[in-house]
């Protein structure tokens, strides 16, 4: 029971599955009311807010960036190109297969390493490993899959926090 | 550098600090538009949704109650009372200042040991304080803290999420 990049890294495992089946659920009522899926896709809490796309697309990038830049290895592009949900859902897949995949000595080692990405188009960050693993990274990653859920529920998809913590209680 | 449980509970501390801005900006926002902050605060994002205020104080507790079950300490009740802005500002304060007091030694050592937590009305459930911080705390209080940064959003108040990672630059 020790406190490790990895079992901090275990609530957003748990989070992006839970995204995982809150889209299969989001599917299946968009066909019961005759919505079309692409509807929700392009949806947003406000004019100046990213869509339910863009919201998914970045969750998967702060669990995958978290895992590349505190783990110290490669960082893999993947490209925002997803339109639909079996895409999204396979973006999802490949970010919780790469984090799977990390190493976890390298994850924890990485914590006291400084960690620099970019802010804006042309400055970048230097913070350590684990500044930004815990005031970054995460607040961001729960933030956008926090606000993935808020969208499909504005537009009346009947998930709830059960659906947002899948999983916690099978542990 | 070492990954304690006050380091992941530094990403709860920004937030919190955070909200209690971003309640500074809607006021101000809210009064020169001539709109009643009451009115924000029982806005939702859908009907069967909860409102702004329960979002407010549910972010609070969910990080009073990870500081008070991992540390092992009293567990004090803050009542649901707040009804206005300066008022959920005070429960933040007092959040704030309940998870600064807490004993560091005791929030690791409470990593090993189990928790026990009410489920609904009449259940508990029992995990370890690693699994209940990680997997259920945080991913709870960001839920919420999110969620009530999209309502104020969809209310058309112009905050973004610069001002959800307040702070977090000027490590």
């Amino acid at each position: 029971m020790t406190l490790t990049t990895r079992a901090v890294l275990s609530g957003v495992t748990q989070t992006l599955q839970a995204l995982d089946a809150i889209l299969d659920k989001a599917v299946e009522q968009a066909t019961e009311r005759k919505i079309d899926p692409a509807v929700l896709l392009s949806s947003r809490l406000a004019p100046d807010m990213l869509p339910f796309t863009r919201q998914i697309q970045l969750a998967c990038d702060f669990a995958k960036n978290a895992v590349a830049r505190v783990g110290g290895g490669e960082n893999p592009k993947f490209p925002d190109e997803e339109t639909t949900v079996p895409e999204l859902k396979a973006r999802i897949a490949k970010v919780l297969a790469f984090v799977a995949a990390a190493d976890d000595a390298a994850l924890d080692a990485g914590l006291a390493k400084d960690v620099t990405f970019p802010r804006g188009a042309s400055a970048t960050v230097t913070m350590t490993g684990l500044n930004y693993l815990t005031r970054f990274a995460l607040p961001n990653f729960y933030f956008h899959a926090a606000t993935a859920h808020g969208i499909l529920r504005e537009n009346g998809i009947q998930i709830g926090k059960g659906d947002f913590l899948k999983g916690v209680f099978d542990i």
